[in-house]
């Protein structure tokens, strides 16, 4: 497995801090108005600072840089503090529509607030509709702050951020239907990946960068041919896990994503080449919210089987070429050149 | 009943053309994409379209040709379409969170959603979840398109539109958390009347104006004065309308208010001076979801018998009389002053 770059941790310390101070700000602010607002705003804070790779933040940072911004900028880390912020909304709201009940190893926030209204005891409603309830405006808090963080960035900055916001809600959008009919074929499941992650994770976070250093409209689609492939690779290693990942390292439960009948182009290359009863079983079972740990082996039999899973490593490392391809004709100041070769084997090989 | 000022009419078709414009431009984009994408975009066309007062925009247009604007600029225009569309996101969200399967004499969204997958017969998971998952992401659509539309306006005009977006949900968190525990004082119903919708339909659109008039600095607090307790009384109107307003004419079921158990100075009022028999009542059914219609007429019966809903009355008229007299000290150009005398009758004492 491919190690992070030593450059990760720096900027990720960068960003965490600014999201701390700015949260921190707000949950003075409004606990002074009212004490029960501490709450809402306290679980939006530790969850944002409980883990995540910071990946948005560090490729907007080396685009940033490689465009001749200075590494000390201070608007580049709020832009990271911004990215990561979005990047919460996104989980929070995500949690709720999956009834995902855990994140960051922490309890999610719909589930927190829903466990708060049973120890209350005598409060009213349901507890499932107050703690999502809850969770949706956390949420929508999430998305207000990031918007606030990027007060002082440039138009065109501001203009990425919008098209990466309707993006990830798009992707997002296509997700839960082809979640829900069972059917996506591999040409829709790649464009899920691509809206619904790749773009938002990689190519936008690039194209931010390159905003706020004013070099937007000369390498934008430079960047593009770097960041859209790689971040189709990232959202393909993000299904190999959530399909073969150990529990241990991805913090999350086994075969997730078969669980939930995600619709990915592994299952698709799959559907595509089952025959009999394996054709039966992904027909019959995946998706079911009931899995048994015996079927999710079976599944993921399945899923080696019909050469599914090779299919995908073949594709992510086809990707991987191709981006490290479009890299090459990109003009960036060093060391940026070199971070983000680093980078793209780290998001392609991960393992968590 | 006050009549509607005869320019709200005239602003809200301009606002309205505006939205219909975006919208229409987005569901063309994102359907050349994915034909899929058609649905939940013509969804969030179709409910900003159905209706609503837009005093947003209105407020937003007076404060704004009120401080030296010119009354044809474009700006004012696209403001009052974010604040309407930032409205359907907040309304969204909450049909979602209050459970409310009609709005603006249409099928909320969620419900809407929640339909398709069960008409659609085959499709995997929980109907209720899907349904409430494409809401939570149209509304959070909505979010971004009241952004999309804002990317002209000045630094501080932006402030303020992320002042009130914070404001509304944290109002609108105090609601849901004083409907779970059903013991708001009347103070903090009060305070709960401010910020999830006083603020947000009155004084910050108000602010919003002046900003994109270049004059926020010397207008905020002379139209704070009139507007924030204008925006107290429009939300306490608000709260008799919910309590005893005509199904025939709110578009409401009759006590939606009192089967929701919402926090309002009206219960809060009557809590404090109920005995008895009636006492009893409002603690053990007000707030029920299966309230029938003699309670409904029963909680109502205590609401007028101890005085509540005569109390909300004359604090209504007193907030109107204050917010009167804040104007007084506002210099505005004509004729936005009469406009907001008209406008503060209007909202105060409207029946819808």
């Amino acid at each position: 497995m491919p190690v992070a770059p030593s450059s990760l941790s720096a900027i990720a310390k960068r960003v965490e801090a600014r999201i701390e101070a700015v949260l921190d700000d707000e949950v003075a602010r409004w606990s002074a108005l009212d004490a029960d607002l501490v709450a809402p705003l306290t679980s939006l804070r530790d969850l944002v600072l409980a883990g995540g790779k910071r990946l948005r933040p560090v490729f907007c940072h080396w685009a940033f840089v490689g465009a001749g911004g200075s590494p000390s900028d201070p608007l580049v880390v709020v832009a990271g503090a911004a990215l990561e912020l979005l990047h919460t909304f996104a989980l929070i709201h995500d949690d709720i529509m999956d009834g995902s009940s855990r994140r960051r190893g922490q309890t999610a926030i719909h589930t927190a607030f829903d466990r708060r209204h049973a120890a209350a005891g005598d409060w009213r409603g349901e507890g499932r509709r107050f703690g999502e309830g809850v969770a949706i405006l956390v949420g929508d808090l999430a998305f207000v702050y990031a918007d606030l963080l990027l007060a002082d960035a440039p138009k065109d900055a501001m203009a990425v951020f919008t098209e990466l916001r309707l993006e990830v809600n798009i992707g997002q959008y296509l997700d839960l239907l082809g979640t829900a009919r069972g059917d996506a074929s591999v040409e829709q499941a790649r464009r899920i990946s691509r809206y619904k992650s790749g773009k938002y994770t990689i190519e936008r976070p690039l194209h931010l960068g390159a905003a706020l250093a004013g070099r937007l409209a000369d390498l934008a689609v430079p960047l593009s041919a770097y960041g859209d492939p790689l971040g189709e690779a990232f959202q393909l290693r993000d299904d190999l896990l959530g399909a073969f990942g150990d529990a241990s390292v991805t913090g999350k439960p086994v075969g997730e994503d078969l669980r939930e009948g995600k619709p990915t182009a592994l299952y698709a290359f799959a559907v595509e080449r089952a025959a009999g009863a394996s054709a039966e079983l992904l027909r019959a079972r995946f998706g079911a919210s009931d899995l048994t740990e015996t079927e999710v082996q079976h599944l993921q039999d399945v899923l080696e089987s019909t050469g599914a899973r090779a299919e995908v490593e073949d594709t992510i490392a086809r990707l991987v070429e191709e981006s490290l391809a479009g890299l090459e004709g990109i003009d960036l100041v060093s060391p940026a050149r070199d971070e983000l070769v680093d980078l793209a084997h780290f998001v392609a090989g991960r393992d968590h």
